[in-house]
């Protein structure tokens, strides 16, 4: 029997759906095994996975202001889920409100700080996409930690954060420990992949790159720090 | 003013969310002037983009079957879109449902491939991604053209398509006319930025690869054609 591995994508209003959505469409790859149509010819991987959008209410989120993107649907809140006692495996942080760079003040929601800061000291892995990483810090889960971020809001991420966090800037994502933190956007699914190579092998990555077409790199592939002036 | 360019996505149950959300992010960063914090920096775009989500009822969409991704809402039916005598500016077609590769019947609904034949005479530009070639096919919008399509599903696309199309092997994506069709899912990405840099400009399409930290391909740069024995 496959393992199966509990995911809290950790959402609010405001959200960037690209850091989430290819990545869990990678990670839930591994259940295609199951799939009547692409099932055939799918390595045998050892884990499943079951995946929960959390939310601070069940309403459908509407993400990041301007983004003419589709309203999704929660599958529990916050409260409900730190109620529960329900220890999830991974939590995955994509980018969230965006305010607090122009600001200062945090409006991400209180409720998603208390559940990652709940979760994370027995979650296996505890991942971020992004600026994902300032929920990840404001949740006390990079305190001495390696961490990286979006490389064009470095050193935003860097101004409003705890400052005993080592930021790297050249790294596509950056492991450790059990935390695993990613560059901006697109790098979410480069992560994810190496996620799913660390926990099901090659073979089961090599597949699932291969069918949604993602380019091989490294975490060492970084073009984009010296883009944005970081090295 | 910026010119408004309206976009159809045209989705159904079993659609692959990773074939739009990326692009729809990407197309909709034109849009990131207007915005109180993402905006400072932004080129000046001449296009605003509005997008709607077109599915055979206003009901959730579940994507593809096994992959526990969020249900999202769709804001438009197909035939009040088709009532309405509303032209839309581009057709964004992701994969849909899968099963006519196992069994050669489709159940891609029968509304989302007359929509896309009612609207493609006219639409500025149509676009697809993956196996969304297929509706593209269905609808009579390929016949006479190159179009690409999945590299892992090339030959069962090829099988359940009309035989006046001249499916490219080697390729991230191919232009033929106003009609743009990519490789399988990442490379959606890749051409929502080509379109971006055709419609805005580099300087636009620049900045939004650098925001959203997508590495630069050009529409040669296709190694899963050499993958998955296509050439």
């Amino acid at each position: 029997m496959p393992q199966l591995i509990s995911i809290a994508v950790c959402v609010s209003d405001d959200v960037t759906l690209s850091d989430f959505i290819p990545p869990v469409d990678i990670l839930s790859s591994m259940n295609s095994g199951d799939h009547p149509v692409l099932g055939v010819g799918v390595p045998e991987s050892a884990y499943r996975v079951t995946i929960d959008y959390l939310a601070p209410t069940m309403a459908p989120v509407v993400a990041l202001q301007g983004r003419p993107a589709p309203t999704f649907n929660p599958t529990l809140t916050y409260a409900d889920a730190m109620a529960s006692g329900k220890q999830f495996d991974v939590l995955w942080v994509p980018a969230g409100p965006v305010d607090i760079f122009a600001t200062g003040v945090s409006t991400i929601p209180k409720d998603e700080i208390a559940f990652i800061a709940q979760q994370a000291p027995k979650a296996k892995y505890v991942m971020s996409v992004c600026t994902g990483a300032v929920q990840l810090a404001l949740a006390g889960v990079l305190t001495g930690k390696r961490a990286t971020t979006s490389k064009a809001f470095y050193h935003a991420v860097g101004a409003v954060t705890p400052k005993d966090i080592t930021w790297v800037p050249e790294a596509r994502w950056v492991i450790d420990g059990n935390v695993w933190t990613s560059s901006g956007v697109a790098a979410g699914a480069d992560m994810a992949l190496a996620f799913v190579e660390h926990l099901a092998g090659k073979d089961v990555a090599r597949y699932i790159r291969n069918v949604t077409e993602h380019p091989e790199v490294t975490d060492k592939d970084d073009p984009f720090a010296k883009i944005h002036g970081l090295i």
